[in-house]
């Protein structure tokens, strides 16, 4: 059993042990509030045991879903936004034992290329869906699922179709417009758990079911986030990494850096940084506070945002994510004329190159002035990606109550839409179209700024 | 022709024109620099004149090579890192005129699962490679180019693949020893420009030789950056918005902003976000000064960062790059049943919809506290978007000049080289190995953060 280190060498000298020792009773108050469930969004901690979220009659239900899909379709289109796929592409895209190609993404944008891409490469192909949305009226994944469900039923007809889409929606039929319809069609149905915030839900059917369907283990996944959260019973901030990963950030933040930046050093990771970024920003950027989470991918954006990182302004630290295993060998060739000069890497694998430019660029932004620590798993198993899952849920959840925010609201969310809907004049909106668009259409009073 | 415009009106009351307006003394100083060569960096200018940067016989030759090698191969590997690559791929995704999966891209990672995964995906496939180095001894480009030269040679032979290699690097064979190794195998070669820094290459044969075997067209491309360079000749801040985006990043950051973020509304628009991290980051950030560059992709985004935009910390401010075409029509079907209320947008193109998203996104957070503007193009064209890099470009430029550094060189980057060639040892850097293997292994004096 392998759980998430937390490595804090180079955060020395602007946190030091001691520094994160002193927090222990903030620490142990934001503790006290997520387990007595006595602080600010309490009604939404239904993450906080993993294996209560995910008993083992859901586990065997979704992996029954997973195989009578997998049965029928080669690739599962997942319907969502925000929360409802960030985590399963997190996972998906990391695992190697899961087989990304077979998933597909759609509701997360509105863009008509993407959507229009995503039609033709459908064609022909045997696909399912597995539409993800609470209420079944976000914008984004409901204009998607009208327009797959179309192309479904116009490819295999209405009564397949029924048999190839899976809704994953609020158990209430009263609050969902998604179960009521999968009701009335008969589709197969998960529920969002009410007490689960979409960034929190990974572990929940709305992760689970695209996970299982790629292929992975997951009772091994939940099983991870389980002995994590079996270790963070204890909240001593120097044998709990999580908890000390958040006293880091509450002492970096009042030191006065405004940016966090996490990076992963293999591509096929950035998803969970994308995840990450939802996570956290979306649990502390209210009252006007909070770190902003930023993410980079090394050693690519080493040639784009490294000089920025090594010498612009002191205002980040770093959050490597990093994951050891050097199991894959892509060995680099010889070349008996060695022009490039780097014959001394010949019969290397790569994954041993990039394990150097690692722990090179750890030490030389830190002698540029950002502190940086790491994140270490071992491997990329489901059990360590549902441990490190977890490891940051749980890092959120303290590191939200230690700076005095809920962590599991988001009340601005809404504001965006609010305009968006009036704009479009919806149905309930009328009283605020006019001003709306008004607002609009003054902001326009200036011609723009125009080459001539 | 159409320039890009810069829509102004979500900075009021933090930046208003005659703001701007006030700073047309620093401007011209700026623009001086600029065009008189007198700054500092002044001997990598050469990408201020688009026309003599390509010259029609150099258009034509690489029309050419493009041509020859579309007849041989169905796929092209660009390897670069930096700006090596981002600027072909983000011209490459953005535009519809190209082919954007007849280029992958390899170089730009030590991933060994992405590599993998690459190798896998090209065998079977006719494909050539375009492999991009000024020096041609960069680790990640040197180290995937003998990946898959050696691939290459074992599919098809050496003699064959000698005609399925094209190198764009430095003229001079001392400076270069992919010049030395192209010249030896008989590759054709094109120049990275010497006077030319890799962020600002787009426009030269490292940009456009990849773009133009897309199927893009990249006379026009060229002609639009030439336009857009005619226009700029005029210094006046209200009528040049290549400057007057350069003197509002200007005013926000000395108010005490330290985030810029570039918003796009559609996917295929990110790459350009990417690049421009680059061409700003690179440029800027150094002397511990400047905005941090950051990028959202809108909607999907809303609903992972929105929250933060909307509410978090105020030091952010916002630059959205917006193409208003609604060419491509994506239509939303009817649902007599109209259980997700969305009967409103029946026939309604989805690109509409994410149209009045973006307008209620940007009033939004604006009424949130978050100043921002807009640059805005009329489509999604070789001239329009040749034209809006050369307005990336020549703000970068202006911009780091009124802040008052170097914006062409980037002394950070070999920081992390020097420590990874030491750790591996790399002949030249015996003196160093000890040192630094030193220095890594004293920073794990301390155990890990553990659970337990």
């Amino acid at each position: 059993m392998s759980l998430p280190r937390l490595d804090t060498n180079y955060l020395v000298p602007d946190v030091t042990r001691d520094h994160v020792a002193a927090l222990q009773p903030y620490v142990d108050l934001a503790h006290r509030m997520l387990v007595e469930k006595t602080g600010p969004g309490a009604e939404m901690l239904g993450w906080t045991d993993p294996a209560a979220l995910m008993p083992p009659d859901l586990r065997t239900r979704i992996k029954n879903a997973a195989s009578r899909l997998r049965g029928k379709a080669d690739v599962m289109v997942v319907i969502g936004i925000g929360g409802s796929y960030l985590g399963a592409r997190a996972v998906i895209d990391a695992l190697p034992s899961a087989d990304s190609s077979r998933v597909l993404y759609a509701g997360q944008t509105l863009g008509a290329s993407y959507m229009a891409d995503l039609k033709r490469q459908l064609k022909g192909k045997r696909w399912c869906i597995n539409v993800v949305s609470k209420s079944g009226t976000t914008t984004e994944p409901a204009v998607a699922f009208r327009i797959l469900k179309k192309q479904l039923e116009d490819e295999v007809g209405r009564e397949a179709a029924r048999e190839l889409i899976v809704a994953t929606t609020d158990p209430d039929p009263a609050k969902s417009a998604l179960r009521r319809v999968a009701d009335k069609e008969g589709y197969e149905t998960f529920s969002v758990p009410p007490d689960v915030g979409g960034r929190f839900s990974v572990l929940s059917a709305v992760g689970v079911l695209p996970i299982a369907f790629a292929g992975a283990d997951v009772d091994a996944l939940v099983q991870g986030a389980a002995d994590c959260c079996s270790a963070c019973a204890n909240p001593n901030v120097l044998k709990n990494p999580a908890y000390h990963y958040a006293a880091v950030r509450n002492l970096l933040y009042r030191q006065g850096k405004s940016i966090e930046l996490t990076a992963v050093v293999e591509p096929q990771l950035y998803y969970l940084v994308e995840w990450w970024k939802q996570l956290f920003g979306e649990s502390e950027g209210k009252d006007h506070s909070s770190l902003f989470p930023a993410g980079v991918q090394y050693t690519t954006d080493l040639h784009s945002m490294g000089q920025w990182v090594q010498e612009g302004r002191r205002n980040l630290f770093e959050t490597f994510l990093c994951s050891y295993s050097l199991a894959l060998k892509v060995e680099i060739p010889d070349d008996p004329e060695n022009a490039d000069g780097l014959n001394f890497l010949s019969h290397t694998g790569i994954a041993e190159v990039n394990k150097k430019a690692f722990e090179g660029t750890a030490l030389a932004h830190c002698d540029g002035g950002v502190p940086n620590m790491t994140i270490c798993i071992d491997d990329l198993t489901e059990h360590s990606l549902g441990a490190l899952l977890y490891f940051y849920e749980r890092a959120c959840a303290v590191s939200g109550y230690m700076l005095g925010v809920n962590p599991f609201n988001q009340p601005g969310v809404e504001a965006y839409k609010k305009n968006m809907f009036a704009l479009m004049n919806k149905p309930g909106f009328e009283a605020e179209h006019a001003e709306v668009a008004a607002r609009v259409a003054n902001a326009r009073v200036d011609e723009d700024i125009a080459f001539g």
